[in-house]
């Protein structure tokens, strides 16, 4: 593992990491955020999973996020959204390929050698972490916004007692009824759609639910509902009686004013999860 | 003027807009972020001057300001900091030219006709603002960083009671005495060093001082340190009996990670004096 660069930040140390990826297999980069808590001991880790077309650094410069963790004693894990570089496949468009991983197994080719962002981040990376930062693997939980939102429901929902809550800004919520969605799960996985369903987190949601809080938050004017699809998302989890709380947030859209606006409720909802 | 665009943030809206500059001969985009306390009445302005190859963009989205202003009530201004467009005169090196203007009114060629960013700052922009805004131009504060806080310092002591409180974030604190300043000086203003003083805030702390509240943060590990110059400030400040506090801030850099950890403070030390 490689230190790209360590910057002090809010008490404790914003770092970017880089390493050879087993299940990318290609270097991965991420951004990890240890407040100063961590200094004296093992610290909770919050996992933010990013959207299409971002890397690392998106949310670590622009979600305003390491001021609440900071408050909260909380690491957080920024993983890139795909596997990377000139050996990689990646497709002229923004919403397939690198930038666009979706967090799954890629089965299809070209994909299937290096497209494999499940595995990186529900195994390798936390692996990592454990080994070389002072991170409290018993104490996990995870966000995420857009296709990020996506990833953090469908691996909550996926990993019973891997993660203690789970939230997410303005998700794709019902990718196998989207064309954020469709498109990239008959190319990731293949045209059988009964392979897409472990990957749409409102059938997951209908299916088994999530053993423990979880928090959505979605802006009334994002240009991109129709992709997002929160009603399905919204309906299966009252359907299921699912502990959570669903908001609407009236004018707000898709962007990181968004996200920043409201990453302080979601930070203490966690914290609220990994502390008690 | 042209609404580029508005996002909700933080219960208020942040803009970007463009409008073509007398000052600047040329068309211009500035941010504004109004809090949604602009709805019911004028609100105090805070002025953001952003540093070397900066547009208005950088402090928008990494400097976490809108959350504190937004409980503050206070509007926040983020100025370009140069001319741009292909018109306008540039140089290859990043520290002059387009993203470089150094908040100084151009004399020499080929600088001359558009690099005007103190007249822009100091009368164009807050003129637009108080036409088209419900900003109170009567409670103004100004803070900036790097180049930016060397122009917020110049513009809140050149000019008497515009500013209630001025404060800096890792200012290039003494221009006439470094390679951030020297070279900039001499292309805009010519070789004649008699007029660079008024735009070194150490000489004009020495001469003038500032009659209000001065606070400024800098970074004890900040990579430019012997370029910005802080010390020779801070003892021009204690000379001069300043009322002011300023920090030196253990471990922190030179980034935006540093910027936004001392944000908070910044804002409400104008907000206090804002609403005194």
């Amino acid at each position: 593992m490689q230190t790209v660069s360590e910057n002090r930040c809010f008490g404790g140390v914003q770092g970017v990491y880089s390493h050879s990826s087993d299940a990318c297999s290609c270097d991965m980069t991420f951004g990890l955020f240890l407040p100063d808590a961590a200094r004296e001991g093992e610290v909770p880790v919050l996992w933010y999973l990013s959207g299409l077309t971002c890397t690392h650094e998106n949310a670590m410069t622009k979600a305003g996020a390491q001021a609440w963790a900071a408050e909260e004693g909380l690491a957080l894990v920024f993983p890139d959204t795909s596997p990377r570089g000139e050996g990689v496949a990646n497709d002229e468009a923004y919403d397939l390929g690198q930038g666009a991983g979706f967090y799954v197994n890629a089965t299809q080719a070209p994909w299937a050698p290096h497209f494999r962002m499940w595995d990186y981040v529900a195994d390798e990376l936390p692996a990592l972490l454990g080994k070389e930062f002072a991170v409290d693997l018993d104490r996990q939980s995870i966000t995420g916004h857009s296709m990020g939102g996506h990833g953090a429901l469908t691996l909550a929902m996926s990993l019973p007692e891997r993660y203690r809550s789970v939230s997410a800004f303005a998700p794709i919520a019902n990718p196998t009824a989207s064309d954020w969605g469709r498109k990239q799960l008959a190319a990731y996985l293949g045209v059988d759609e009964s392979t897409w369903a472990a990957h749409d987190s409102t059938l997951l949601m209908a299916e088994k639910g999530f053993d423990g809080p979880v928090l959505i938050d979605q802006g009334s004017d994002d240009q991109f509902l129709d992709l997002l699809k929160p009603e399905a998302l919204s309906q299966a989890m009252a359907a299921k009686r699912q502990e959570g709380t669903f908001r609407m947030q009236k004018g707000y859209d898709h962007s990181y004013f968004f996200v920043s606006t409201f990453m302080e409720d979601h930070i203490a909802f966690h914290a609220n999860a990994l502390y008690s």
